[in-house]
């Protein structure tokens, strides 16, 4: 498997969620067994000089790669969810959508205070949802140094939200 | 790692989403490494004489269970959702809920004709959602012989529910 394959198992859905959106979907890789596991390598790769306490999975797509990253590396695996969603005492965080705005939420006593955090996701496009999840983090006393999405969308400047932590995409794809 | 411990890692929400459930939160699972890694291990060891084509996860949680296990085995993991989140064609199956109805969905590219699935989701009360879900993959000429949850709700009646499937729970709570 290279990054060549892993771009091939993207499929490219036009107009959704609405017309004019090239939706780049990741079901084609999760079927594709080769491409799944050869993104869960890429993350040990990349991450092997790095000490998280941590990995938050945001919802929903997150959780499938920040799953399997928590279970091989024997870290804790915190859920960002959509408000609503957790049953316990949480922190939230409200941010902007093109239309409206969207709360997401995180366990108050699933964040340690001076932890470090890989918060993980499947796509990164404007950055607005990670920097809701550092928000989260942050609330409770916890650190984000470094975020990850198997798709980024570069030229939707997720690197300026997003900075000074640090982004690591496998593929970039640009112009829409 | 023992079910004794996994059990002690489920969080009990009283009153959760409404008063008078108790809500059993897997999220106290997942943020101990150790149990974590028990359940997918349980997962390996009790479907190890069983061959699978391909594990289907339920948003959310489901995906939590289902990648790492999919991943292992290098076997397609294939996303059941909620209506309007699958970008592509799909099989589409409404069920009843205490007020109203549901709807999920899979993408008609992911389900081959006669595979053998796995469905997997992190609790199984009534069966609703997962009776649902072999209703999709049975669609596209699929057929699901095992449904797997981390927690089972007995006394809410899954299992005639779904058979003749097997259902494999590892941990079993009574009377709520």
């Amino acid at each position: 498997m290279t990054l060549e394959m892993l771009d091939k198992a993207v499929r490219r859905v036009p107009d959704f969620p609405k017309p004019g959106i090239l939706f780049y979907d990741i079901t084609g890789v999760l079927v594709n067994p080769d491409a799944l596991k050869f993104c869960i390598e890429q993350m040990i790769e990349k991450y092997k000089d790095v000490k998280f306490d941590a990995v938050a999975g945001v919802e929903s797509r997150g959780f499938i790669f920040a799953a399997p990253f928590a279970e091989k590396l024997g870290i804790p695996l915190v859920l960002i969810r959509k408000k609503g969603k957790l049953p316990g005492e949480t922190y939230q965080c409200s941010y902007s959508l093109e239309y409206g705005t969207a709360t997401i939420e995180v366990h108050k006593a699933d964040i340690k205070k001076g932890g470090r955090y890989l918060v993980v996701d499947d796509l990164i496009a404007t950055g607005g949802t990670l920097a809701a999840a550092k928000n989260l983090i942050e609330q409770g006393g916890g650190e984000v140094t470094d975020f990850f999405g198997v798709i980024g969308l570069p030229a939707l400047n997720y690197k300026s939200v997003l900075a000074p932590c640090n982004v690591t995409t496998l593929i970039n794809y640009d112009g829409e």
